[in-house]
């Protein structure tokens, strides 16, 4: 399959060389509102580079896209490649207004081309082979759900004034993660936060450290703590419990080596952030999107996965904002 | 020290035993109202078997007590005790009435005798190695609290009817570590919960699964998540996560024995419950309690510590019951 | 039991505190050359100190012994308390040799008192529960033991002069986990080490780092290595692998408290040596002594253990000598 | 780099995915003696497949040879693609017979061609990092290293036969291992084995179970422990302990998921085999391979490693043979 990558960024990166380098795939063309930036990313793999999405999704050699671009541009490139028919995968998230994400997502059913979501966590070994544990019913009727999830470092206040705050820019991840794990949607948030990172990110407006519970119609709870600074390294750890059993998914250490020394005994802490920790989840994105465009599967995370994350993120910043729980708009 | 032990229960079998064999304490008698009990563990170690309590306090022999009994006598005791001038420990909780508790704690403080309260995980060596680090700033500001506790499996409904519900009962003793390990008071408190283990507990009027987050003025938060049914054993963690890292106190398995078989490798699981999990805490909890009525140490548990998990564990029950947040009375 | 402790030295401090603290014994009396310490190991108990162990054994309260003291005086008191018909403990090795072991034991045999010898690595509940498994056939027909023991620093080089050489000094516990843990005598053993970690103990005739490995009639493999020194603690551990997969025992660290930090994640180093790493064991020990005397079990370190491990101890320094491996005689 | 890849095997089919996907290699042509088998996995990657081997490498677009035939025929094929100047990477061994493998490295120096061995653990991320640690020092002076080294299961008797035996089929890697991690030469070695896992093996005139010692000069002491069958994975575990503290590397689990249940703690067994366990090291292997034929490196595993790795093999296998340690020649 040829595939345009729309993005050159740092995400689009990846995808490019993924893309690159998959037996099934090949990259045809990069587009990036920089031109530099789309010809040297295009280059380093045969492809061409251009600053004119419209000509490119109007190449006929063109057969699948990858949207790899800012946040704001998703629902305008995702409606042009559903009009040329084109499978696409689309970073998360859709948007981050409700209504625009509905609207595009209507239009993409109607075109009946196959959307599959940058949700890329659902991808990762460990987290799939711990969510296959669950759906296997290794846990039994699930009681608790607890995810951890922390940055390495905040981001500079200018990207959180337009980030739409750590519930759609950070923790959408995990609330994505909440649902794939819980047998059913949730009913109700309750969201809650503190500004001790950076007070900068306060005075643009947003927390840096959350905590959420969320609650199933059966009772089911899920907690999530969110950080944007752990100086240990990127800390993304679940926990489910249930009436069998409790599973858990830690971070993998990139090497196993093991120092004892004179004071204490040391291993190696995580990864650092989310390119070297997850490299896997990024290739099986691909392998499973090449495979939906096929039809030979149905997409892991839809668009209607997206913007179940995204209604969450919304009812977590009014709980917030209210102080108290909000139920969930079913 | 000649000890008076009332109660000859579960727990003051333990402490029974600990004070025999303690180099620093004798068990001089041990009262219950069931007179057979009574004598039974008091000949054990050659002690005195009674039902009298006012005999055995009035015995000019005895140097301290310890008030193992059930929750409603341990008001009335600890000021027969008072008034006799003797070093009080006392099994938690003081009262489940803050009133009551209060009047006694005024009448203990009155009298001056010390009064060492049984929150025996604070004497955990993990427990006690993992805040003496926090302590010591090696987690830097603290900004998340993270505590799982979960008993293996859930007690009859007839003595949750009793029990004053699961936040009194149960996560009394998560609130209390929540502030042991918190360098400031809680001043908000959100509490959820469902009946997922035993219906019988939910006719009862309680839950048996349950979350709650607590807030700091300064905007710390502290998670604690309670089950009353883990099936691999009794399960009690604790995470703190701070500017300069994290610290974490797993389950001590009972041995170090690794299996690897052609299916997994397999490890212990924790152990069943609190008797064979805290066998030091309790043994540590009467080293302290002589070291307090020697006059060379302050009590690491105080009435107030008491008061302060009650008054956590009453805002929590008015939490759910309200189905919102609560300020904690300072 | 009255038992009288022959030794007050490090290890026979540790009987002491065991034998006053069990329900089932009492410290009747101590003996050591060294009066004052015999007297104040005595008093801390309630017991009789002194210097003639012909008058303790002769007492008739006297009802079961522990010799702990230096090993060249083993083989006459175990003489004395066996023609006394008392029910005998002794700490390892009988004696360096064995001309005289043999001797000893066939007058124990002729007595016909229950001879229980300390080797505590047997008692230790980690090794236990191994061994355990191992006999439940968990890891098949076994094939592979690996034995690793480590000592926190080296001995002086005065007390390597008499210890017996590394072998019969410390290897000898091995040896004898070895026999402990395969279902058949070794019929062969090969020795190699070197002096690494103080040229005093290599000027002292003896070596501080040494490998050995065993074999059985039937081909089973062991593997022994020793160090005089590891900066980072007290290193033992055990690894049993055959048919049907592996057994391993780790080093139980002191705490569970793990550190996340900038640099590394941290756990506790190993316990630092035998008396903070076995306390468990020394208990054990006294109770299975108690059981032995009261005719309940059988030892489960009996005297032939002790001479088989120093059976094992010689042919290692012979093949050390003579550089190549010897047979065992059975 | 136009890369000929020579050998279509389980192992050439990891080189050709490798070379494909490199962005600094291409797959240019496959040889091997099945014709069926060379085009299928030339197809795969838009390669010529071919059966003639001289051919291939008279090729002017042929820049580098990768060999992955059968072992006895690695010598010819280095030194047709040394008389050719194209730079070489060749599975180990060499050969079997250190005659033909002297006069092979002899050609290949005099004609100044790079030649890369694949001891493919020697570019493993875990181990790699061990070394890394222990050249820095972290281990302080090398006292005590262990490696173990056990296949899933064991090779039929056949491959057996002309397999050149457990020490140069199998322990080959330990043994490269072993100096790779050891700052000097061993000096003697002294190896002992049993037929414990398939008779068959033993009719075959090898064993299935061995274990080695190693003495270096300065005495460091390094052991050696293989198994043709484990039956809980590929288990492959490296310790280095010296003068400042031991270091680690144990096998890397496929996911960090950790299963609670009644009746255990399960987490995931090893990786099955070689192929799954390291496919990061074959990537490495390549990556090097390039910049050694830039003459930007030089070679990590150089024909002498290949041979000294050899020369240990033939030691331990006269050892075995003789019963007692043999010296290594220098």
């Amino acid at each position: 399959m040829r595939i345009a990558l729309l993005g050159a960024g740092r995400i689009g990166q990846i995808h490019a060389a993924n893309i690159h380098h998959h037996p099934g795939s090949q990259l045809h063309a990069v587009v990036d509102v920089n031109a530099a930036a789309a010809k040297s990313l295009a280059e380093r793999y045969g492809a061409k580079g251009s600053t004119d999405v419209d000509a490119v999704l109007a190449d006929p050699a063109v057969e699948g896209v990858f949207i790899c671009t800012s946040t704001d541009t998703h629902v305008e490139l995702i409606l042009k490649a559903s009009q040329r028919k084109l499978p696409i995968f689309c970073e998360k998230p859709i948007d981050l207004d409700l209504a625009k994400v509905d609207t595009c997502l209507s239009e993409v059913s109607r075109s009946g081309v196959p959307l599959v979501l940058g949700f890329n966590r659902r991808f990762d070994p460990h987290f799939r082979s711990l969510r296959d544990a669950v759906r296997r019913g290794e846990a039994g009727d699930i009681e608790i759900v607890k995810i951890t999830s922390r940055d390495p470092a905040p981001p500079p206040p200018a990207y959180v004034r337009v980030s739409g705050g750590i519930f759609r820019d950070m923790m959408i991840h995990d609330l994505d993660m909440a649902r794939f794990l819980l047998a059913e949607e949730p009913v109700e948030i309750f969201a809650t936060g503190s500004c001790l990172v950076d007070p900068g990110i306060g005075e643009a407006g947003d927390i840096d450290t959350a905590m959420v519970i969320l609650k199933t119609r059966r009772g089911a709870l899920c907690h999530i703590d969110n950080s944007r600074r752990a100086v240990y390294g990127y800390d993304q750890r679940i926990e489910v419990f249930g009436s069998k059993g409790m599973l858990q998914a830690a971070n993998p250490p990139p090497t196993t080596v093991t120092r004892y020394t004179r004071d204490a005994v040391l291993t190696d802490k995580p990864y650092n952030f989310f390119l070297d920790r997850y490299p896997e989840a990024y290739r099986a994105e691909l392998d499973h999107f090449l495979e939906v465009a096929a039809g030979r599967a149905e997409p892991l995370v839809t668009g209607h996965d997206g913007r179940a994350a995204l209604v969450l993120a919304d009812a977590a910043l009014q709980s917030l904002k209210l102080g108290k729980p909000v139920p969930i708009p079913q």
